[in-house]
């Protein structure tokens, strides 16, 4: 296998194995998902959000988030994030070994009530129990602890989300023991002015640090614009999801996460170094379309091809690595 | 009719009638291409390019040009750009009326012969020909002259093109007598730092003001983040096609220029007045799409639907103008 880079500009967090399948009616075996996440950390990614702990009666697709992860934690180097909805969550996802615990935390409360079945005070007193529970772990076995902002730049059901609501809660989480929040186009309502101007209003309520990644959706074609602003503003994560699968199926009209080719694409084109090999990628593209045939996936670049005389900055020599 | 705002921010030039429909083998009928344009231009779309003057043989699909452009001149306000290939072409542009003529020239030789059979320098001797029967009409008569720096960002069957080449031509198309020349990314090879760094080298031969305008392409789904690097440049003319038809059909593999509606929806959400509302927008794509059913039509805002909430910087009332 080729050498990567070991240093990168920026960190692209895989979600389709979360996000994607559990917007699927079909269960993906956890044969092909494992081959998956093994393929797309080959080609360099990583993180990657395998699953979430929810009652395998609400997501069936995801029901085997803990063997996904307990397989996800052999592969040296990847960073094993999954979802968490509740306290109850967070212990089956400490007790499997997942590295980082993210709590979505829908900004606008009828969303929260729908997706969830929980008020904000409710979502921030899971925060804290979980956060509690994360802190009496041992250190060598403590994961990381991200707030997600969902619907923060608009939810369909409310639309517009006052300011004041979003730095309340951005402020709650971090009080109530999360290391970090993110901000989550649940809706895929942002345009690149209001994904700076959040940015700038979260970081002065939390602090710099605190705010790293983007969550962003590209249900109105906006996707990779709202990544350059959010690059522009210093972040440093971005959430995508392989042939954009996914998007939220509670919420009604939202789609289509931004893709991990394109998104990689751009970033490696700009000579931001991601540790990923395109060429690869586009392998693991082909790998999930076949085990998801039927399955409509998403992206430009797989279907466009890698230009001619391109050359990727994390292996510059060549973007054909063998895997 | 509404009241648009009369100032502008961001000029959006369409060019579906002349870029997208010599991509699709159907002729449209010459009703249909003018209850587009009034349609367009009654939404709020102030330059519309309508055609190309080549031989009928070789484009059929734009035969009618003529009769367009003496259309399109009795819309009040609208600039009536086309698209010629040679002088016989600027002859007809100007016996025709057309407000703005555009030359293209390909910064790839190899694509120049492909797709005009012209050398660099044959295409400079037309550009000088072009501008001096420009020069010898009445004030009143005379259109603007731009030349169209195609596949810029690099190019299919050559790769990338060296920055040498692309200011020589830059400079070459000034000297013959252009007003301004304009970036084209023909192949959708471009990438937000090349946006930027290209407008940076070609405005250091031409000079700021001969340099406003870039045609963008979404091949690699990179379009409208592309669009962004531009307009953080200060370029403020923007193309773009209604439903995104159209493309280069002479470069294999790139199609798909830029979505209006899509580019209008992300220039209005960031508060910068394109004098377009985007309800109007949204009737026009249904009206086009109708008239060409059965071709692919393209964009994520037509289908998403428009956010709960927005609202239109050009037309702040509210989105559905009636037109």
């Amino acid at each position: 296998m080729e050498q990567y880079s070991t240093e990168i500009d920026v960190l692209v967090s895989e979600v389709g194995p979360r996000d994607g399948l559990q917007s699927i009616d079909r269960v993906m075996p956890l044969e092909a998902k494992m081959a998956w996440v093994r393929a797309e950390a080959a080609a360099g990614v990583r993180e990657i959000e395998v699953g979430s702990f929810v009652p395998a009666s609400l997501l069936p697709q995801l029901a085997d988030t803990a063997e996904l992860v307990a397989y996800a934690k052999t592969i040296e180097g990847l960073t094993v994030a999954v979802l968490v909805p509740n306290l109850r969550g967070a212990q089956a996802a400490i007790a499997a070994g997942a590295d980082k615990l993210t709590l979505p935390l829908s900004v606008s409360e009828t969303h929260s009530l729908r997706n969830v079945r929980r008020t904000h005070a409710q979502m921030l007193d899971e925060a804290r129990a979980i956060a509690s529970l994360i802190r009496e772990q041992p250190a060598d076995r403590r994961p990381s602890f991200e707030g997600g902002l969902s619907t923060a730049f608009g939810c369909t059901i409310e639309g517009p989300i006052p300011d004041a609501t979003l730095t309340r809660l951005a402020e709650g989480l971090m009080e109530a023991g999360c290391d970090e929040v993110g901000l989550s186009d649940t809706s895929g309502y942002a345009n690149p002015v209001q994904v700076k101007r959040l940015i700038r209003l979260v970081r002065g309520v939390v602090g710099n640090e605190a705010l790293s990644g983007i969550h962003l959706h590209n249900t109105r074609g906006l996707g990779l614009a709202n990544a350059l602003a959010a690059l522009d503003m210093g972040l440093t994560t971005l959430d995508s999801s392989l042939g954009g699968i996914g998007g939220c199926p509670f919420a009604p009209g939202a789609s289509g996460n931004i893709v991990t080719e394109d998104l990689v694409f751009m970033l490696e084109a700009m000579g931001l170094r991601t540790g990923i090999d395109l060429g690869a990628l586009i392998a693991v593209h082909e790998l999930v379309a076949k085990s998801l045939e039927g399955e409509p996936m998403y992206g430009f670049l797989p279907d466009a091809g890698i230009p001619l005389g391109y050359r990727n900055a994390s292996t510059p020599e060549g973007h054909a690595a063998s895997v």
